[in-house]
C-alpha cells in the first residue's frame, strides 16, 4: 500500500515508538498513584514527556502540558472551559469539526455567539475579515494553522497580532502542522495550543493535549480521580491536573514521548522542507493534468496535503480506483471540513485528499500522479 | 518488585496484549475515515472489540459499546448526558471521586439534587437506605460494584430492582470488577456499565468505555469529527459515534482486545476463583497479627483488595517500608475515596491497599504477609 492519508493519521511510525510502548506496558505502574516503583516509573515517563512537549512547542511550563486522548479533546477543554454565556468567539470558515461542532454548541446551549472568516473558492482568507468581526466581547479566535482540506497554512503571527490588541485570545489547532514544521507557540503569540499525538508527531492513537500559556484560566471539562486533594469536592486547581481526571495513556505517552525525541533527532525545519518538496513535487505533476481541479493555494509555504478532483466524478468513486486498482491510499468525501467544502463549491462532489509524511518516498508521490493521469483519461 | 497495586492498574499483561498494540502500529489507519486497506483495518480492529466487549459484558447490542479513555470518561459522560436540572441522583459513600465529583459539579452548576446512601465503619451499606432516599424525581442511581478501598463487593441486583421499581436508571461502576468477575449487565439490571480497560481487564491504559441498554439516551460530552455526516452541525445521534468524537485510541483497542481473548480462554470463575483464593489467604495470614487493623467485610465474596493500617501508624510510612525494604508495591493514602475514609474514620491515617491480580502468586501474598508480621512488631 502506498499510504498517503498522513493527514487522518500516519501509519508510519519511528520505529521506537512500539518499543517505548512495550517497554511501558512492562513498567509503568499508575502516574501520582503511590510511591512504588511502577507508579514512580509512570510518574517519571509522562513528566519527562510533558518536559519535551513543552520543550517542543516552546511553552514556558511543563506543568502546563496537559494530556488528552486526542485533539478533539482538547479543543472541547478548551473552547467549553474559556467561553462563557455573553462571550463572542471568532473563527474560521477553514476549521474541521473539532471546532466547529463545540462551537455550535455553546452558541445553541450557552449563549456564545460566534462569527466565522470566509474562505474563497482557493480556500484563501481574508485577514482584515478578522478585524472586522472583532467585537468588544470577544474573548477568544480559534483557528486551524494549516487546513487539513487544502493545506494551505494560515498566518497565526497575523491573527494573533489583531485578537491580542483587542484583549482576545488564540486558541490553536495545530492538528496539522504539530511535528510537520516548527510550531512555536511563543513566536506565533499562541495562548493555547492544541496538538495531537498520531499524525505529524507520528507518536500512537490515543494521544494528544494542549499546551496553555501561564495566566490562562480553563475551567475543567471532566472531573473525576487525581490522586491527589482527594478530599477537595472539587478538581484540583493546579495544571495539569485541572484538566486530567482519571488514568492517563501512561503507555501511549511513552510511546509519543520517542516520537518526539525522533522528531529532535531530524529537526523540524528538515521535516518541512521534506513534506513540502514532496507537496510541490506532486502539486506539479498533477495541476497540468486536463480535467484535474487542484484546491488551495501553493504560492508559497503549504502543508503536506493536495486536495483535489477529476472533472465531476464523485471523490469516492476515484478514492476507490486509487485504492483497488493502485494501491494506493487517499482519503475522498467531506474530510470533516464542511463549511470549506461548501465554500470550494465541492459539497456534492467531496474531493480526493493526498497527503504526506516524512516517510513518503518521492517514488510513491510520483506513482500517485502516474495513477491519476491514468484515471483521467479514462 | 512483588506488585500488589493491581486496583490501581494491573501492571502485568497477558503477553498478546503488547504484541496485538504493534501489530496495529503497524498496520492501522484511521477508522471510519476512508475506505483503504489501513482504515478498513482499524474499523474492523475497532468494531471487533465492540463485539467482544458485547458478549463480555452480555450488552445487546455491538454499536452500544463506546469507548473513551478511561472509566472516569465514560462516568463523566454517563452523569452529564442523564442528568438534567430539577433532576435527583442517589449514589453511595463507597465511591471514588470519578463518580464523586461528576456528582458534586451537577449539584453546584446544574442544579442536580444528590443523595448518599451512608457506610458504616466496615464499608458496608444498608440496602435498606436506597429505598429510603428515593426520590419521585430519582434519574439514576450510580454505585461502584466493589469498593476501590475495602474490596466491599455491593448487591447489585438489590439495588437495581429498587432503582426499577422507582423509575430510575442504575449506572454502574466496573472499575474492579470488570475483568476479575462475570459482569453480566442484563442479568445485574445494570443500564450503564462504565469499565476501564487497564485494571482487570489487563489491557492498555487509554482504554475504557460504557455499555449502553437500549433506549438509555446520553447527550453527547464531547463533539467534533466523526467521519460521517459531516454536514450535520450537531453530533451524529446514533451510538457508538453520539459519544465519540475524534480518532479513537486503536492501538490501545487492538491491546485490549487482545486482553479480552485471553481472559475468553481463562474463563471469569476462574480468575474470580483466583483472585478470592489469593485475598482470603492474605486476609487469614494478616487479620490476626496484633496490631494490625483491616477493614471491610470478609464474610462472603470479596473483590481481590484488603485495606489495613498497624496501629495508628502514617499508611504512606508503612507502603514505603514496604517498597523500600521488602520490594512490595502497595498503595497508601486516601485511594480517591473519601467519603469512605471518612466513614472508616481513616481520613487522617489513610490505609495500604494490597490488591492481587490473576498473576499474583501464592509466594507474593505470603512474602507480604510476613513483610506486615515484622512491620507491626517493629
Amino acid at each position: 500500500m502506498i499510504y498517503l492519508d498522513n493527514a487522518a493519521t500516519t501509519l508510519r511510525k519511528p520505529p521506537q515508538v512500539g518499543q517505548a510502548m512495550l517497554d511501558a506496558l512492562q513498567t509503568l505502574g499508575n502516574s501520582s498513584r503511590g510511591t512504588h516503583a511502577g507508579a514512580l516509573d509512570a510518574a517519571h515517563t509522562i513528566y519527562g514527556a510533558r518536559v519535551k512537549l513543552a520543550q517542543f512547542f516552546h511553552c514556558a511550563r511543563p506543568d502546563h502540558v496537559v494530556f488528552t486522548s486526542n485533539i478533539t479533546e482538547s479543543l472541547n477543554i478548551a473552547l467549553c472551559g474559556l467561553l462563557r454565556p455573553g462571550d463572542h468567539a471568532l473563527s474560521t470558515d477553514l476549521e474541521h469539526n473539532s471546532v466547529l461542532r463545540p462551537l455550535y454548541r455553546l452558541s445553541a446551549e450557552r449563549g456564545v455567539a460566534v462569527d466565522f472568516v470566509p474562505a474563497d473558492r482557493q480556500g484563501c482568507i481574508d485577514y482584515d475579515d478578522f478585524e472586522r468581526l472583532m467585537r468588544p466581547n470577544t474573548k477568544l479566535v480559534v483557528c486551524t494553522h494549516a487546513s487539513n482540506l487544502t493545506g494551505n497554512l494560515v498566518d497565526i503571527n497575523r491573527i494573533s497580532a489583531i485578537a491580542h490588541a483587542h484583549g482576545a485570545l488564540l486558541v490553536l489547532d495545530a492538528a496539522q502542522t504539530a511535528g510537520t514544521r516548527d510550531v512555536d507557540m511563543e513566536a506565533l503569540g499562541v495562548d493555547v495550543l492544541c496538538f495531537t499525538g498520531h499524525k505529524g508527531l507520528m507518536g500512537p492513537q490515543g494521544t494528544g493535549g494542549m499546551c496553555i500559556r501561564e495566566g490562562v484560566e480553563i475551567a475543567p471539562f471532566k472531573v473525576g480521580g487525581t490522586g491527589v486533594q482527594t478530599y477537595s469536592v472539587t478538581q484540583p486547581e493546579q495544571y495539569p491536573t485541572r484538566l486530567e481526571a482519571g488514568t492517563l495513556n501512561g503507555h501511549g505517552i511513552a510511546g509519543l514521548s520517542a516520537a518526539i525525541d525522533y522528531l529532535n533527532e531530524i529537526g523540524a525545519e528538515a521535516v518541512e522542507a521534506r513534506e513540502l518538496a514532496l507537496t510541490r513535487r506532486f502539486y506539479e505533476a498533477v495541476r497540468m493534468i486536463p480535467g484535474i481541479t487542484v484546491y488551495g493555494d501553493f504560492s508559497g509555504a503549504h502543508a503536506g496535503i493536495v486536495a483535489l478532483n477529476i472533472r465531476d466524478c464523485d471523490s469516492g468513486e476515484i478514492s476507490d480506483a486509487l485504492s483497488e486498482d493502485y494501491g494506493i491510499a487517499t482519503r475522498p468525501g467531506a474530510h470533516c471540513a464542511p463549511r470549506l467544502h461548501e465554500a470550494l463549491g465541492t459539497k456534492a462532489q467531496g474531493a480526493v485528499r493526498f497527503s504526506f509524511s516524512w516517510f513518503t518516498t518521492e517514488a510513491e508521490v510520483d506513482a500517485a500522479a502516474d495513477a491519476l493521469r491514468e484515471l483521467a483519461q479514462a
